[in-house]
């Protein structure tokens, strides 16, 4: 067997694209990427680039064509010619099909009622003042489609906020009084192979509504991590995922469990894997989609997870603050991904902070927190 | 702190070079190397080649003149060019003067003389059986320069194996009855800063004379350990080497520690640090020559290193057996690094086993050892 003989492509250029690919290199597969930029995160260590948009059918077509196998690190891509090449015979995982139930947030949503799987009750909304009248306030509004890292959603408090609501297709959902919030990553073979990870807990900055800290393992029973894992699992057979799949999930202060979100790739909730399982999510990957037996999950040790996002307002050239004091801290891993351009909330990269217990870890990654509060910039504006 | 306005220099296109990068690219320092090919498994994953002969003055100076630090993942470099660059005020980490007193073995050795530091007896051979009087059989004959993976090795066991004997500039060592072979990876900082990984195991196929498993941690008792980490520390320390160091070392029957060898540089003794400490030897190199803050050398699970080494009487296009047999064994981590041509013994990749105990590691490690027992190959002759 010779891995480098099997070319991967992955559709996207980001960070999740870059971290599949180191997983992809230390087994020396060759991995071609389609990204928007020479100077995106994944194209700066790809065997091979296409430069191209995401929706761009011939480059689309052309990176299909070219790989035994091909994955995309990000769902906001043309689905319809995915679907196509799909039906040709070309090998695609998750198969494109998904992102057609995923990528519309209802549509999703209909899918887990359809298979009686818990979620946040919803409906779609016509009349704001109707949906008020139904589930009361406060109720959140979703973007149907497009929503990404806490853009597409508004919480909707009094009637004072429908001028704030979203003017496009969306729904509305019961507004879930969460104990806390949840994740897990699922990943399955093509011929059905299942294995989950740990169950972790996501802590949002609620400034900038954006998960900015995972622990793994979440602080939660044991019978809530096999509830968990139980329906992400469900969600993922279900779906037919071929792949990494993340489930994000809410617990209710009642104790139930209730599927917030399905992203059919790798993902921020995962990124502790790489330091703290036998596994990481991204080598799991590669490994389902080119048909190898799954990786080991289990976790060896606890971690907690620190995103580094852009201060807002700022955009321009970024400037990592605090890395040296950071580095002092024992059981600190340090990822950048190498964006050229800050933008406010943008991820930069994350720091994954491992320690004997999780209460060590958490305690040491609030003080990464403290030291590493801003991504300060060198004064030039973006060009990008 | 920007990591991607640092530009780090490697000098050396192998394993050692691609791992290097690996964590460098983590953390997106930028880096260049210096490679014999292209085709090198480092050259294919850095962000700039300089493709040359390790010994070319003029491309060892481009190198490092071209980057904020340089280092190297092999001694065989040229020395003296690197001499006179680092005394021009270049930055070239560990100091190239550590060569002259590594490269030669028998250098090597008087400074470990010279220093009080623990090191079998050793004496320059000028006539085979003068030694043979000396020392009794068998001894061990060492080339002075250039021996590499047990080449430039002779056990002379009898006055039959003078006509072996190696036919260069050479020393005598008294054969050690060693109960284990043990190493030891040390890293310091610019500022004096030490920090020394668990103390392994080497295994060797005593067949074809190299190493071919490591055991972290190693089965030896805690006073040893600490005499171990003590002796490789003071080496380091005395060399005033600045990066990651391995000493190789002799436990005897009598359980004394001897020095076999120093390695200048990240070691095949130190692979399982990747998966199995808080930070990896690799890193901790980036880190040490940086003059960031050094890691934890904390191990966090506990692992055995398996080599995949190229079959006897075997050239040409390297074929990996049983790779996916192996995959299914859990805990197991697969690096093929990506060499073009197997050669008899080359080292083409390893696995690293990791499990709850060492001896279930162990059990798991001697399983891929069956499986993976050969590079066969698909037929065709090397180019190279």
């Amino acid at each position: 067997m010779n891995l480098n003989d099997t070319k991967v492509g992955i559709i996207g250029g980001g960070q999740l694209g870059k971290m599949l690919i180191q997983e992809a290199k230390k087994m020396d597969f060759y991995v071609c990427v389609l990204a928007p930029s020479i100077n995106s995160p994944a194209a700066k260590i790809a065997d091979e680039v296409i430069v191209g948009d995401l929706y761009d059918e011939e480059k689309i077509s052309e990176i299909v064509k070219k790989c035994d196998v091909t994955t995309y690190e990000i769902e906001h891509i043309n689905t319809d010619i995915l679907c196509s090449l799909e039906e040709e015979g070309y090998r695609i995982y998750p198969s494109p099909k998904i992102l057609k139930t995923i990528n519309n947030k209802y549509v999703q949503k209909e899918f887990l009622r359809k298979n009686n799987l818990p979620t946040p009750e919803f409906e779609k909304i016509s009349d704001l003042k109707y949906t008020a009248s139904k589930f009361g306030f406060p109720f959140v509004q979703k973007a149907c489609i497009g929503g990404y890292d806490g853009r597409g959603v508004e919480v909707i408090k009094t009637e004072k906020d429908f001028s704030n609501a979203l003017e496009c297709d969306s729904f509305a959902e019961k507004y879930v009084e969460f104990e806390k919030e949840l994740a897990v990553i699922v990943s399955r073979g093509i011929n059905g192979e299942v294995k989950v990870f740990p169950v972790v807990e996501m802590m949002f900055d609620h400034n900038k509504n954006i998960c900015d800290r995972i622990i793994a393992p979440g602080r939660i029973e044991k019978d809530i991590v096999e509830k968990v894992q139980e329906i992400a699992i469900k969600c993922v057979e279900l779906l037919d995922g071929v792949g990494v799949f993340a489930i994000e999930m809410f617990l209710t202060k009642g104790g139930r469990v209730l599927i917030n979100e399905i992203a059919p790739r790798v993902h921020n909730s995962g990124h502790y894997t790489i330091e703290a399982c036998v596994t990481s999510q991204f080598e799991q990957h590669i490994r389902a989609i080119c048909n190898l037996p799954l990786g080991s999950t289990d976790l060896i040790i606890p971690a907690v997870m620190v995103n580094i996002l852009g201060e807002e307002g700022k955009n321009g050239h970024p400037f990592y603050k605090g890395l040296e004091d950071i580095m002092k801290i024992s059981g600190v891993n340090i990822h950048i991904y190498g964006k050229k351009i800050v933008k406010p909330f943008r991820k930069m990269g994350h720091i994954t902070v491992v320690d004997k217990s999780v209460e060590k870890a958490f305690s040491k990654a609030t003080q990464v927190n403290r030291i590493l509060k801003a991504i300060s910039l060198e004064g030039y504006k973006s060009e990008e």
